[in-house]
């Protein structure tokens, strides 16, 4: 990804994370090599991070520290993280976007406080009332988006209506696609199923002035099979079923290492694939996926899995640098410019 | 399984699924072939069944046809169904559950149909307003017991609770243990997330006089690693969860499936290991966990996977023979009549 006309920094939470601040570093040292001309602003305690730049002369000419001695615990809670949160490495991190310091913030610390932070900061887009997470999940055919994750808990109809905006707009952004199919994910395929928040939010859906090519209702197994390139979904579901699939995925490692270990043939087996092994592996590698956006907002945040290590969280950097690159805010706002006009509540009504 | 005890035949719907009549008979012969002794009551269209019986002559000694000319069609609406299957195979086979003539029920045909007239015929338990579909689950562990699978779309904390209890049972019988692990499904393991009524449903576990063992809230991911061996969740999110861990695990089989076929080399590996990647792919089979049970009414109702192969279908038969054997509804039954002094409106008020 060019990185040529980014010509702010990327804002780093570089103590936030069970491996901080050695595999923020590191990751952001992975990720200039990958994106050459990027550079950082790396939010934490310099004396912490400064030996580590050292180390990594590329990256020390690259980044600025910007030091401060406090960060958010992990396991704080997102209203107490809000409260006393001020200057604290995530807090500062995030205001470097909202300052226009930085194109971009990444932080692989505690999720309900980096959303509660990113909220209070960056505010949501004009429109947008609940932001959400949204990733990438792999497929048959490649890869699709999926929100919300988590942000949210329940949603009503209009949230997944705006959902769908968003996931277009980040589908588009990231995956390159010029008109992304979208499917609203229920308990079967035919328009009866579901509760009646999801039969709305596909009427919603159906009745758009901006064009999205909306394909109904899908279900769990259509999500990996390339069904559709955007899955909307409540925050419960969507965040199960990311990590039911994640389960999934391990426990299939488990079955084929155990395999591949059983005998002197299988291990000459696994030696002869090993390539091919590898190969697999690294399509099911969480890590290359790591990196969720909070869409929704007036500023690119982005959060890494919290135990994430250094190639990891340089995925997280790629992502951010994809989104802010691809500009995905100018789309939403473009697309909920073309929406204004629309009443939800009308279409919901007129179609009752 | 002894079937000795099992004096009743079982009920099938003959006519039920993509693949009736074929699939259904040759998946009881494969059932008579493992379960010696099982007896069969075939309902459905004798001119249609009875050249198939007569390929298996042993099968044709231990089943008789019930005949009758309707069937349920895979896409009628539930309530018309109700309203006019009298008559149908899937109504007379559930009917033989309930006049005594069967010890269970197993049909792969329309499932809200299906669950529709299980309902009416069979009723829910005493003290059970709601029932819920349950399944096993593989984890790296063996096999969890995963409810409620999609018979309801939204649950109270008392559907919840109600659903523990019964998932409880349903490990003891078909899993073999004595003390089942018990998990709620949520965002998060920490007490502070998810809905409010999951954190009721929680108390309600927590509380309970018959000394369920509650581990608290589990994530999707904690489910295929084997953490708790119940899982308890409503509806839609258990089907999204369920079908998400399939389609997953068929992305994996298609990337190891290319690995394996990518060249020579690969192909000789394949061969090597060939027994290893048949043990894995056997693992992961999802004909042999085919058959989930409407748990909470009073017969033992099993619904089929619809494209089920005879293989497939003789799963089904299998799970509803361990859950007869195992006397599934009568230790439900006891362990609600140790509830029913137990008022959960006010161990909610109690602990609010």
């Amino acid at each position: 990804m060019p990185t040529s006309h980014l010509t702010l920094p990327i804002a780093l939470d570089a103590m936030g994370g069970d491996n901080a601040p050695e595999a923020i570093i590191r990751g952001a040292y992975q990720a200039l090599l990958r994106h050459p001309g990027l550079k950082f602003l790396l939010f934490g305690n310099e004396q912490a991070i400064q030996p580590l730049l050292t180390k990594l002369p590329k990256l020390e000419q690259a980044a600025k520290i910007v030091h401060t001695d406090m960060f958010v615990a992990m396991d704080a809670k997102p209203s107490q993280a809000l409260r006393r949160g001020k200057g604290t490495s995530m807090w500062m991190a995030i205001d470097a976007v909202k300052q226009g310091q930085a194109f971009g913030v990444v932080s692989a610390g505690n999720t309900g406080a980096l959303m509660a932070m990113s909220k209070m900061l960056l505010k949501t887009l004009p429109g947008i009332s609940r932001p959400a997470i949204a990733a990438l999940f792999p497929t048959v055919k490649g890869e699709c988006v999926i929100l919300d994750l988590g942000a949210n808990i329940e949603n009503t109809p209009q949230d997944l209506f705006y959902f769908a905006v968003m996931g277009n707009a980040f589908a588009r952004a990231v995956l390159g696609l010029n008109r992304p199919k979208i499917g609203l994910l229920n308990v079967g395929a035919e328009d009866i199923k579901g509760h009646e928040g999801l039969k709305q939010a596909a009427k919603l859906l159906t009745n758009t002035p901006i064009g999205l090519d909306f394909r109904g209702f899908v279900e769990g197994n259509h999500i990996p099979m390339g069904d559709v390139d955007v899955v909307v979904t409540d925050g419960f579901t969507g965040n199960v079923a990311l990590k039911m699939a994640e389960g999934t995925a391990r426990l299939i490692r488990t079955y084929i290492r155990g395999a591949f270990t059983a005998g002197p043939i299988s291990r000459l087996a696994a030696w002869l694939a090993s390539a091919q092994l590898r190969g697999v592996k690294h399509k099911l590698d969480e890590r290359k996926r790591n990196g969720a956006m909070f869409v929704g907002l007036g500023g690119i945040a982005v959060k890494s899995h919290g135990s994430a290590d250094a190639f990891s969280f340089c995925n997280a950097i790629s992502v951010t640098v994809e989104l802010a690159a691809h500009n995905i805010n100018e789309k939403i706002i473009t697309e909920m410019h073309k929406l204004s006009d629309m009443d939800l509540t009308d279409t919901l009504k007129d179609k009752a």
